[in-house]
């Protein structure tokens, strides 16, 4: 069976990166694309990669458009996925790649982005660890605990996680969820790239301001994805977890390169660690630790479903380091919204995810 | 009086640094230029963009060819300057580049280099605050204590600072000579350029490698600027500081932007961070703390002696985040011995180095 | 069937890409994977984006260790292949990618290689117009003419293209086979990723040499593609194809965008032009002609098998300029191997090459 | 005597570098700063690199704003300096950066910018030759011609040069001046950063869209910098130039690498052209031409008021190569402009200008 799909903000760079993933995919069509500002153009002048769609020419978003499809793919910007994900049939399978549904506090989604409340949905980072609240206040490490992909399965309506906190959560759960590291006075720094602000036209995104420069933004605990770090982190077991999280712009379209650290426990060995971060994600398929001493490098990872971890312990300082490399297009937004999908579906959670990385 | 120079080391990257500032001080003049693999060529070859020095000839780096100049500056691998360095007359003043006379503890040396230990000599970054033990010990603002440069007065030995160190240490101490921030636990994770690891051919500093991509290298407290870090902060009044430091290299040829943070001390308010921080380079031609709410990025800071600092305060996680930009090859080395030249000789500290940047 | 494959050269950027396409190629299994330095190392850890292919080792390049293969690529410096190809069975097929096999005039081999010559294999840009040599004299439009690839069909070796080759003679091509352009007076200026040299440990090729840098080499006619030119320009009609050719090198990892350029015959129309060139390649799956007014971006075509083209009538400077995009690695080398492969063996020429590109 | 500058347009990048080079000159002080949209904010807010003009506030573009200066830079949009300098003092020297007042010839205004005409001032890439109609008729190298700096001594009205019409015409116009190669096809290729095109914010010109990437525009003649080269070089003897012209956009911020060639008139030898192309420019400050079998990067001109020019021969395609590389914002742009001037005023041409390039 092939399920129909329209992708909605088909225009901009997490809209392209899903087609492109579709564009192969075994059991999805893509029969409609929309946009706003660049309905009635084709699809082509806007994704000149996409060769093998160019018969698809861009339609306005809107749910009449979007509807009478198996599954609809939103990349928007955040508060319009809320709107337009209400007027849609409960019975499709709506994946929004935008923020409006990932988090379950609304306290946190007031503190953070404001403005009205969507209530959240089944959360798209299949691999996360899910530990009971008991099960932690033991500290014992759980090799049993479930996964995040468990709400997936049969959902309707999937929010994709933020491409930070993807990184940032698959870094350190394993830690939290085995009780191997505070979950308290975390600090994540990260190299990212200019893909995951899209397509927006500000002067702090032109070349010339990117090309050759490290450029830091949101420092200080503004940056929006820190409570789905937070949220992600208390699923594996953290009681009050605390993040310093600050993001640099490099030079690189795509990528993220997150450095995450939290203070070890005592009595705690690198082995041990090596162990518990191998086994946290030994059956995925997408999530994978390198053996120890080796880091990842976002050039690993460009084009590809895979997230690679690299995890070190510093002993003088105390800490875990857990250095993980990702696409922020691909693990970070559309692979990450297509994982779910087929989760959702009951297709196979590989299906049209792959492929290998694509380097240098 | 104009000094003459000697430059060993002329055919890399910081040599070339030197040169290019050297070329427009108004005080030393070029005299000799040595390498060793490129002795013989003219220093054009390797250098295409010092036009006003198209004259010189590299000779081979040795003692006999560097003597007889006021002043020597080596750019040499690390273990070599300390050879060549003894082998100069005592009234020479030598300011090596490398790293082979920066700890002063030998136990350090071994722990993070190994191999003969050279001794300490006075160390170049200028700006930082020395606090005596008991002052810290109260916990007391020290507006009055002195700085690194005190000890550069006169010197004829000068050891300048690895890159990642100044900054790491510049972005820090104002707070922990001002006992606002714990010593302990710090997290630095820095963005820097190749241009840091010189020429060598290695297949990690290929174009291939580096485009497009993060590389994280020496994680898990292993990179060899930490003791010069907690050298730094132990003058400004640390007493156990620990460091996890992680650098990435990003693609830009130049420069470093170090995210550093640390504990705030309980009662402490942003403002008071803030003030301090000011407070502590107010009077420094070379280091400035941006305005609340502005962080700095390398391309304001490429091509000049300045290292620009935005500090912010996350209440809720807790932590001073200090971000800090420099360009490793003028600030972060050339710049850096040539300003502690300049005050070891008596000369207008800022004379040569008062330049904006280049941007874009 | 599935074809059992060796590479030779997989730890290099070439081989690299000849095993990522590989790895999703329906009919062929890759086996071997060898190396000469790197031999019995891990290919993970050369190739760490090749996820999929993390169970083979490498090991020596001999022909011994290549010889049992249905298909072996080589992926070679030049000069390794020709011995190495010698030794390996008859029924074999054998695609290399280096240079020793494109030539077939002995003579450009001396004048622009030298040393011994192997002598000339059929030829991999399949998408290449032939047109006999009294067609060309009337100067008429050869529509029904052949293309390489007829050469290609049951063939046993096979050479690869150059890289910088294939994008010139594919963007002139098309006028040459038509008679609309002078042969003589052709100029090609290309922006070329460094990923096209390979792993050379060069100072050229550090990243702090070709970052925020464009870089000529080879100038004033001496690259080794340009008699490769030539020969792919006299097959498609060309009397004494003349080549002004002049490479850059810039700060991208992979591709090529080569503006070529010839002077336009009287009485030619731009829309002559535009529809010759359309035509060309009108049943082509990996050429492509963009519509009047569009031009190509390296970007669109990144880690595709595509080619795409525009072209420009400059009716005051009496020239056609076409400008042509691909990426180096993937249809400059290890796609047109495989696509050559493909027709060869009588497999589908798309098959595991029907990818879209990356981007952004 | 010091000379009051005023710099409008202050808030862009070829302000920012006209404020950069003022900022250290000797003869000029910064005392006025314009802006349109951004008047009223600080001039260190947009160019924050340029710490020692951190006093400055932007007020309004208006004629009044800038009249009472001695010299007045525009560096204002197409079409907004003819309407601004009209209003000014005849005795004030106005240097415009945009195109403006560079055509001398109202048609080709008309043919490639269209809309009011304002007339040509003295025009400002002072090392270019001008030959007189009747030396050029017999075709004898005339060294003895004047050059195009003669036109700018005391002139108060001057049109800074387009950048990429300053690397084609000081490349070719040795060769058209002595007489060597035909003005007739002329072919530029050129690779250019982005920062050419100010802070425009379009799409095209997002770090997304330039990472990775080259990428062609104005393909096929419509480039506005074609009719200013094409007046460069009938002043230095062309006859009917026509030139074919592509610029390339990479992922470099500043800079320019062109590729220029032209034919070889028959019977010219390689030694001819090399000493012909040297003593064009033998005197010259600025402009260098590199030793045979030497090409430039624009790495080595970057931060700096130099051209280096690298000239081959191609004796198989009977052409001439001439690359250029210069920085756009400097030589090509801000540095031009400020030269211009400095010889207007009767100042030391190099004054303010005298640096050496920033690299790696």
């Amino acid at each position: 069976m092939t399920f129909s799909v329209a992708v909605a903000g088909a225009s901009g760079y997490a809209g392209g990166e899903l087609l492109r993933i579709l564009a192969s995919h075994p059991d999805f069509e893509v029969r409609t694309v929309t946009a706003h500002q660049n309905a009635g153009q084709p699809l082509i002048a806007h994704q000149p990669h996409l060769r093998s769609l160019a018969h698809l020419t861009l339609v306005e978003t809107s749910a009449s458009n979007l509807a009478g499809h198996d599954v609809v793919f939103l990349a928007l910007p955040h508060g319009k996925s809320g709107e337009i994900a209400a007027q849609l049939p409960d019975e499709t399978l709506v994946v929004d790649c935008g923020a409006d549904h990932r988090l379950e506090s609304e306290e946190s989604w007031a503190a953070f982005y404001g403005g009205d409340y969507f209530g959240a949905w089944a959360y798209g980072v299949p691999e996360l660890p899910v530990v009971s609240a008991n099960s932690t206040a033991t500290g014992t490490a759980n090799s049993t605990g479930g996964k995040q992909r468990d709400a997936l399965v049969g959902a309707t309506r999937i929010a994709a996680p933020g491409c930070n906190a993807s990184a940032v959560s698959l870094a350190l759960a394993p830690g939290i969820a085995a009780g191997l590291i505070d979950d308290e006075d975390i600090v994540a720094v990260l190299a990212v790239g200019p893909s995951g602000a899209g397509k927006s036209l500000k002067t702090m995104y032109l070349a010339s301001e990117i090309l050759g420069s490290a450029n830091p933004y949101a420092v200080g605990g503004t940056h929006r994805h820190i409570p789905e770090i937070q949220q992600n982190l208390r699923k594996a077991g953290a009681a009050h977890p605390t993040v310093s999280f600050t993001p640099v712009l490099v030079p690189m379209s795509r990528g993220i390169l997150a450095t995450s650290t939290a203070r070890l426990k005592p009595g705690v060995t690198p082995e041990q660690v090596q162990q518990t971060w191998e086994r946290a994600y030994a059956d995925e398929p997408f999530v994978h630790v390198l053996p120890h001493g080796s880091v990842p490098r976002t050039a690993d990872v460009l084009g590809a479903n895979t997230a690679l971890i690299g995890v070190a312990v510093d002993e003088a300082a105390g800490r875990v380091i857990a250095v993980l490399a990702l696409d922020n297009l691909y693990k970070g937004t559309a692979g990450a919204a297509i994982q779910s999908a087929n989760i959702a579906l009951g297709l196979d959670e590989t299906a049209g995810l792959n492929v290998n990385g694509v380097a240098p």
